[in-house]
């Protein structure tokens, strides 16, 4: 079995990087809580959305990204048992590409570098389950969609969905 | 219809820029033509080879490297019929990653970082063409594959063959 698993948002804590970000260079008081079914940068002023929309630009942005809780450990196991890929739709960001290696060396060794895809479009993929966070990923894709709940996709609606990844790994191992 | 197209060796001239480091590094007189049928590595003194095996580690590599007769030109056209996809196996090679997207920036923009992929296994993308020079990447495709002649590959069998870039026009345009 073939499962593929996005970075932003579902390994890596890109949003909490966001606010992070923007609390300490505009002085604000973001939450994750407060952001709840919005993209981070349409919670901030309007004077303050260009500058939030251009921290994945930033050198030093993907490199630094916290890891999200307990992926690691359900991924290590997964990999044991599955094909794990990591699918991330990177290309936009050429600064992120070299980061991204960098940060899966570092926190997912485990994976190496035949089992991973910096890409745009996912639905050139083939495999059974993608675990993303976004529904255009999911939308296209062939096989089984779970998506990994982030403040952004509280909302969304049509797809299986997993809060965790421990709830990941109760679907999967 | 989905085509997937190699970059070194296939649109880039790595093999290329491998003797041309060689010969100016050694006071070497490899020419394409005296490599046929070998890794270039292959073909330089037992006290050489670690020094060319890692020239694609050196920063600025895959920067520099000319692109090969006639593929802008034809993927251009192909581009316009086609869902053409560049699908380069980087992720041995960090530091080749924003390189590529750079060197495809500027030799190949029709082409939308949409639809660029770094991976390492290419038997995970789902389409109707690739177009490489490796056989284990032709081997485990589904579709239909077609091996691009590179010097190191003129003797290999089992694959659809092409010699040239206008090869491939007259094939699929």
């Amino acid at each position: 079995m073939v499962i593929f698993v996005d970075m932003d948002e579902v390994i890596a804590d890109t949003y909490g990087a966001h606010i992070e970000i923007y609390n300490k260079e505009f002085n604000g008081n973001l939450t994750s809580e407060s952001c709840m079914g919005n993209e981070v940068w349409k919670m901030v002023p309007e004077a303050h959305q260009e500058s939030v929309r251009k921290h994945a630009t930033r050198r030093g942005f993907f490199k630094d990204l916290k890891v999200i809780p307990n992926s690691q450990k359900v991924l290590q196991k997964l990999s044991k048992k599955y094909e794990v890929y990591i699918a991330s739709a990177a290309m936009q960001f050429p600064n992120s590409l070299e980061e991204k290696s960098d940060w899966l060396d570092e926190y997912f060794p485990f994976i190496p570098w035949q089992n991973r895809i910096l890409c745009g479009h996912k639905h050139v993929l083939k495999g059974d389950i993608l675990i993303d966070d976004r529904s255009y990923n999911l939308q296209h894709f062939e096989g089984r969609g779970i998506q990994f709940t982030s403040p952004h996709n509280v909302n969304t609606k049509g797809f299986e969905r997993a809060n965790s990844w421990l709830e990941i790994g109760e679907k999967l191992l």
